[in-house]
């Protein structure tokens, strides 16, 4: 039986202030990126969202970004490479071992916002970044947005790896993600979302707007649960897979 | 042969500001409390710290602090418990996986600041600290203020531990720290400092400005490196507890 | 007529962050609280917030705090005293500036969470930070927690002041707020809290849990927006005040 | 008889870190471009930078740079321009506010680092943050980095602004700095420092590497404190400036 994963960002609250339904969440996806108090989180945060993650039989990753709290790791920024791998290396290290601290482990790493759209650019800082994250734990799994210069990376370096699509973005035929200010660019019909993962997943390809199949390893579906309907649509695409026959567990 | 372990704290460093000479300092102690982000520190300082370190066979010690680089951990706060167990947690985490990630490793904890200076006549504050601390890594060595409620919680614990007294300080007659306000009560003169370090050593108890011995395990002695006078008092003591027939070595 | 104002604090979002519903509240209150970075807020919250306060009529206060995002201002902090003033003087000053750079203006300023519980409790405090504050401009009206230190240290500065009581919290005998922890501490009833918010400023005076007065002037009534029951009681003890005959307008 | 105003970056210490000379510094210019908590500086260095200034009779300037203490405003961000010129308002306003609660006044702006470099290339980006520090103050005099996108700014706004050429840096043809990668780009020779700039201010030009004459408004001269060589190439300019008749006077 074909089965693929599915992930979220999570623990993305910040002292006072919360984001996201991560409860809902942990019910629905097989894998938790969690913030690693670089662009969001802190202790606190991660304290109770690893341990969640952990009763819910859920993966938990690492989800580190740029050390930009106000910025949420949004914006990009021009940091010296040794820096931005020591300050990956922090908070992957962070991740470890508050993980270990509270009886859980983490299992993979995944880049946040503005670090991973600019390694997804630029194979070189994908690769840097991912080798500082795998000197803290050689065993951490990568995970990549497929076929992209993150894909070409983890393969280079030769380490363990998953591929990534998403479930509510159109994709152009050159494999990256259609413009946000496009029509269709964002998925808002939970139904249509679970299809297209149905599609591609069976596929084994990621399929584009027009049409066009790239074949790609397809490990993981990024869902979000930013928003009430974020959460439905990530729900509708977990019973759609479901009902095809598709397995849903981490990789 | 008696011997003793120096240490010193160090890393404090933060982006484009230094502090401390932790090249000079590092070729006198056996043991380095180096800053893990909160109080002091940032990524770079603890991965370039700690290679040091390493590279100059000097135990590698994570000084967690409270989160507040503004004030530099000085600033007493009034923290959840439960957080604060967080925050140390985070830090340790940090320091543990920044070592592996650097070849290197982390023996032992000692709280910094207003933080030390909290669990220092708090029993309960300090064994929840420290129990957080050993949730990371267990077999972490707590360094605790000798004769404080730091020592009285590492023997509730039941956890491997060192005792530590200062080198250029003065004590009143129930082991506190004579207050820095006082004449007397920081010790300038660098002969007079390794002379009392040797005497207490010998002696096995803190010896207060009364003449006073508290008996109590001395594990360790803490030097300073903040300032030009700093490192040349932890040399001079360096130099006198040899001279005495005291090896140095790590605890 | 008699006439009060109407408070509430906001501008509490920080960065990718959401607090409160300012918007709501913009068209309840008469006097807006607005976070100036210390504790809450940024820059381009600040911005946003003054800009529509100053369109809604409503009046704008610099809302200063600890200068402690992670804990939301909330935690008690030793921060020696010239520093704190100092921290004052910034986050007034950024305030200050700010609105006019919306076009706007500040006229009073109201401490927050626990720098204002420890300057309730300490008028010597309480006299140290509006004087900061009224150095920065001396026009500046002083909210103060009515009948409490904070009053005290107006009325000795001689400055122009405003007297606050709350809406939804229960009075001890002293004019001290009735724990959190105990039953009836805070009002959920959106009727209870109207009416005896009529009530006291009716009597002039506080009205204790026991039924004692505690005459004091009332110029003004806090509010809260952080949640949707807050909001709807906001603006039900809005309806009854006028209800009463009872003018809303700034002081 | 020809003038010329010195002005040097200063107030640029944090917390517990100390940088810079800024009482030497504050004997040799006659302006200071103090930072405002934003790159570096807090509330205590801006008061005690600010007093400093004024009791010397040197012009106090608001030095803002991006909101990244870590990175010393020296990395260049992505910021969004609305955000960004918020950024700029909160610090210029809280400079204005500071500087008044210590009797002291801001008379000019100067942007730092990044922020700065970003803007000598992008005159829209200049104009914008120049556009929202003059809305905290219309006053302000806007010094900008000579004959570079900056100088076109103001020139747009029609604020009043001084042109700024630096003692220390040798410039190519078309008025950008030599690199720092290449021999000859930064200038140690005291004695050569002060007699490039007495030659530039008397030919109402910058001389570059080449001999090349480029004509523009010479306003002041921006001098370093950051290491002892720094000022005492600080104070030579000064003096070969006063020796060769040119009167040193804030613009």
């Amino acid at each position: 039986m074909p089965f693929v994963d599915l992930n979220a960002d999570m623990g993305e609250s910040f002292g006072a202030w919360k984001m996201g339904d991560d409860e809902a969440l942990l019910n629905i996806v097989t894998s938790a990126n969690i913030a690693c108090g670089g662009h969001a989180g802190d202790a606190d945060v991660m304290a109770a969202t690893m341990t969640l993650a952990d009763q819910n039989g859920v993966g938990i990753g690492a989800h580190p970004g740029f050390m930009d709290i106000a910025g949420f790791g949004r914006n990009r920024m021009n940091v010296p490479r040794g820096t931005l791998q020591n300050q990956i290396r922090y908070q992957v290290a962070a991740s470890v071992g508050m993980a270990r601290s509270v009886g859980a482990k983490v299992r993979h790493i995944k880049l946040h916002g503005a670090i991973s759209n600019m390694s997804s650019e630029d194979e070189q800082m994908a690769y840097d970044l991912y080798e500082a994250a795998l000197s803290v734990d050689p065993n951490l799994i990568v995970m990549v947005l497929a076929a992209t210069a993150q894909q070409r990376a983890v393969k280079r370096l030769g380490c363990t790896w998953a591929g990534e699509i998403f479930a509510d973005r159109a994709y152009n035929d050159d494999a990256t993600l259609v413009d946000r200010s496009l029509p269709g660019a964002v998925i808002h019909d939970a139904e249509l979302a679970g299809k297209r993962m149905v599609d591609m997943v069976q596929a084994g390809a990621i399929i584009t707007e027009s049409g066009k199949h790239i074949p790609t390893q397809i490990d993981t579906i990024c869902l979000h649960g930013d928003t009430a309907e974020a959460v439905q649509i990530a729900g509708s695409v977990r019973d759609t897979l479901k009902q095809a026959g598709i397995e849903l567990r981490c990789f």
